[in-house]
């Protein structure tokens, strides 16, 4: 009989979002008339810059003229969109990105997840904790851990504790991995590393021959990361692309690994073999719309929606302070990560959050063990809701 | 170090698409005066219907106001368009798809690559010969082969050939096989499969414990279908959606594979797993876009396309008879599968005609070595080049 692969029942049944979709829906059903906001998710709410509408309508009408027509595009993206992006996020900083160092994709999430596809089964990951599901989830799918134990880890991955015991930033670890994935602004603890931080990374990369896959921005203005980072982006929280999919995922040729008979090999041309075998581009549409972005129109627009989304994030972060809660992060990110009053169980605070104010947030344990006793909070709900939100846990939360 | 994934390093360089477009891009370079006709790739040339566009122009709109914006939507895909498709084509022929069975994607090409994620590596594979490359390099890169060998074929891999002896028509196996891709209307060789023999396949998928792998339409047609096959369509030829990326995947729960301890596992909630952790949905424009080819409109303009490039087939089809050369498929599939003539390699006869008569086809050799000697045409051009194409085919070519 056919098998399955059976790396799948290691991991618990639902992915964390479904779950906490599931339980919202069932509140819902039992309560209708709650008025519910929700900060839980990271979903934007801000509505696309208008330079993009205005871009993916001109798309669109190509699209119904034979003259003006687009079937497939490139698997790596266009240039119009490519080209904007070496040249805005890369070389105006000093960076040299060539055009087939980077791959457009529809999302970071998927480029996260499909990576490690090209690397061999035999490495060892590390992750920090807590972490976004994503980059453990994939890796206990492809093989590369053993069994879910006891403590909430999986055997064979390790995992780098952030807590407020060490402002939230990994120390390196004791064993040697391959493969790094590390968040910069994280998800879910909403702070940052310095560049001090990273530079350590990148070195203990070198090091050890090992890869960082790095999710966000910058690594590469460290000195020495191109030889050791691939990099993701979206265009998600920055221009509210959630639901409109756009991402890209940037890997120098100088980013390589070692083959069973010890030969070198580039990264780059393995996943350029995965991207055009098992993708065929993102939407033309999309495409046009995330190239208006970088339009003078388009990063005014931008920064107008980030200053929004920040704004969202201080109101948070000192509400919950004047709650005489502890809160983390929302300064140079959109996530807020807060202390449990008593050190609540973090699906416990989910379920409290929700029945006595109706909010959503994420329970930290979701995210990985020493997420327990956290819960975060996202700023990209809109400015009224964030505000009574805050004024509902202020006021209304018995803590 | 980290180690790479060698089993891609089993695989040949560079995707046959593009192949093709690197020696039509030398070839325009060489010669830039050209006026090169492409009928290779089988990328369509007519605009989306006019349902498409209206729909998507409204969606976008939706995007453009906070109090219609849409972040992330279900990884499943939209119950707009999950409903539209259950209902138009399957419930109005009688086919009982659950609305938990249906996972919208982007594109055929992503899913009919992703599904084998959720199989054992231990899983024996039948492709047929030729083929869709996307089926057999998916599996490579998964480990689920050996190494290639002289003949063109992948050691561990059963290989159904199909050529003009058998009409195209793939007999059964002697070995048992577990995972058996098949792909009806053929790409390339434009040929159909009865339900008889569709039937036949059902009857050894059952037999066999195996899982038939379907990419197109109808399988559940075919009684007991739904308890050993998985079935990937697509919007891309139907409406034009290549370069707009929607697809779908019917997996219905009835389909089961065996986990190691023996036990029976359902792909459907394997995949729904994969597809939550590692997608995150397609654009909502483009979801709505699809939905409108279910509206009266739609229908009727969907319906105009393809009997625009079925007019085609048959002109091209008629055409390279009248030159002599024995042509198949085109009559209910968009692909005419050609014999070259004196039996020359596929990718001379590639070169051939590119520099003869400007025309870029896909040689049969790039489908498997079964497909050398032959050589595929799509009918997805525009009218005028299909009929100038044909003309050059019969006057300028020395054959």
């Amino acid at each position: 009989m056919a098998t399955i692969n059976d790396n799948y029942l290691k991991l618990p049944g639902s992915y964390l979002f479904a779950e906490i979709a599931r339980r919202v829906a069932a509140f819902k059903e039992a309560n209708p008339e709650a008025d519910i906001i929700r900060l839980g998710i990271g979903d934007v709410t801000q509505p696309l810059p208008p330079a993009c509408i205005e871009a993916m309508h001109k798309a669109v009408d190509e699209l119904a003229n034979a003259d003006t027509f687009r079937g497939y595009g490139p698997e790596q993206g266009y240039s119009f969109l490519t080209d904007a992006i070496i040249e805005h996020n890369y070389k105006a900083r000093g960076i040299d990105i060539a055009s087939d160092e980077i791959f457009i994709s529809d999302g970071s999430k998927s480029d996260c997840g499909n990576i490690q596809e090209i690397f061999g089964t035999d490495n060892h990951v590390a992750i920090t904790d807590p972490v976004y599901p994503v980059y453990l989830d994939t890796n206990v799918m492809a093989g590369r851990t053993g069994t879910l134990q006891e403590d909430g880890h999986f055997e064979g991955v390790t995992y780098l504790p952030c807590d407020a015991s060490n402002d939230f930033a990994p120390a390196l670890p004791k064993e040697r991995v391959d493969m790094i994935y590390l968040c910069c602004p994280n998800n879910p603890t909403g702070t940052t590393l310095s560049r001090a931080e990273l530079k350590k990374w990148v070195d203990y990369a070198h090091e050890n021959e090992s890869v960082i896959l790095f999710d966000a921005a910058y690594v590469y203005e460290i000195e020495g990361a191109k030889d050791v980072a691939i990099e993701f982006r979206s265009f998600s929280k920055t221009a509210g692309f959630t639901g409109t999919r756009c991402g890209y995922t940037i890997i120098p040729k100088t980013v390589k690994g070692r083959a069973a008979d010890g030969s070198l090999v580039e990264f780059n041309k393995l996943w350029n073999r995965r991207h055009t075998t098992k993708f065929n581009g993102t939407a033309y549409i999309v495409q046009r719309g995330a190239a208006a972005i970088y339009t003078e129109e388009g990063q005014k627009q931008v920064k107008e929606t980030i200053a929004y989304y920040m704004e969202n994030a201080r109101i948070i972060r000192e509400g919950l302070q004047a709650a005489g809660i502890k809160a983390y992060g929302g300064v140079n990110a959109p996530y807020i990560w807060l202390k449990t009053p008593d050190n609540m169980p973090s699906w416990d605070f989910f379920d409290k959050l929700l029945t006595e104010v109706h909010i959503v947030g994420t329970p930290g344990a979701g995210f990985g063990p020493c997420g327990e006793g956290y819960f975060r909070l996202t700023a990209f709900g809109n400015r009224e809701n964030t505000v009574r939100a805050v004024e509902r846990i202020k006021n209304q939360l018995h803590i």
